[in-house]
């Protein structure tokens, strides 16, 4: 990739892969700034920019070929690598994760969630395992583990990223609703639901200001 | 509010009304623009900006009070009314959102789910029914509904929609992993997991760039 890349532009990537995967499921062959511009609610210009960023696969009047443009952009996601997910949680969102329908093609293939409650120990989701939070470390010594994600109480979320830490787990995805003191070799990554819908909720309370 | 408040900076008060939160929670009583910006990784220059932006709550040398400040951008976000949600889809994400610890304190309340499966139909979830799709209309028309929570698979999303909106919802939350076309008095505010996976796995891959 030419040069560095703004933050705004790597938020605005995943957009622009999602896009280009729906684009390609309809079959569209390539796209113009144009029209990628009004299904991504950025203008045109704003479209050529980013891409030029990322390596200019534009060719004047000709537009963007969907498939080689997608394929160039899950690469610099690292989305053609496969990545091994742990889930520290068994609880719904534990499980919403497991199971959601697009990670799996995008290459992130989950091998185990962790658990302490007694009923969801030693059952599994589909064909992934819910073992006891007692043997992570075991676990991770003995299989590779890219990704934690942490989908646990907020009150065990600290704790679990520092045993995660010392078995050499140094990237996190996190759901507990707060923000986690890490080292700085380990990336945390935070999805917070509750700002997505205060964000709402905002619009709805500004929807008539000028 | 004082005047235009940009994109950046709605993006960035969730964040400042969840340390506020916990910072009220630790007993803390007043913060400077120094310790909340270490908190919050922002300069406390940027910290004084945003502040002054949304109405100028400090004083010089005395640091911010944690609760006068929480409590006037709870009202910002619109945090002071309750917002009535329903669920489209009691699977694990419609689940894990009418479970979510912290909405109910901040005025999100959970009124029904809705789903198709028998199994689900009839149940409930807490004190919250789950009700047939079927019903959907029926129940709009005899309650306040302020914000639909689209839970359901891709394929149904873009038509859920639409039934809400000749029913007169006018916001939607939306973690169906697809951008919707909805008419433009309607807001719509997307949680897409796959976007904050990718991001993560983008800075992997990155990780040891100059």
């Amino acid at each position: 990739m030419a040069g560095h890349v703004s933050d705004a532009v790597i938020r605005r990537l995943p957009g622009y892969y999602r896009h280009l995967r729906e684009l390609e499921a309809m079959g569209v062959m390539s796209i113009s700034s144009q029209e990628l511009g009004e299904r991504m609610n950025l203008t045109p210009s704003q479209i050529r920019q980013d891409i030029n960023c990322f390596g200019g696969f534009g060719r004047q009047g000709y537009g963007y070929k969907v498939t080689e443009l997608k394929g160039h952009i899950g690469e610099i996601l690292g989305l053609d690598q496969q990545h091994r997910l742990i889930i520290l949680g068994a609880g719904n969102i534990g499980c919403a994760v497991a199971q959601y329908p697009t990670f799996s093609r995008e290459g992130f293939k989950t091998v185990a969630l962790f658990d302490t409650q007694e009923n969801k120990v030693g059952r599994s989701l589909g064909d992934i395992p819910v073992k006891h939070m007692d043997t992570l470390e075991e676990f991770i010594r003995e299989n590779v583990v890219d990704i934690a994600v942490l989908a646990l109480p907020k009150r065990h979320a600290q704790e679990a990223l520092h045993r995660l830490y010392d078995c050499g787990v140094r990237a996190i995805w996190n759901f507990a609703p707060t923000d986690l003191n890490h080292p700085e070799d380990m990336l945390v990554v935070n999805v917070h639901l509750s700002d997505s819908l205060q964000q709402l909720s905002y619009r709805m309370a500004h929807r008539n200001d000028p």
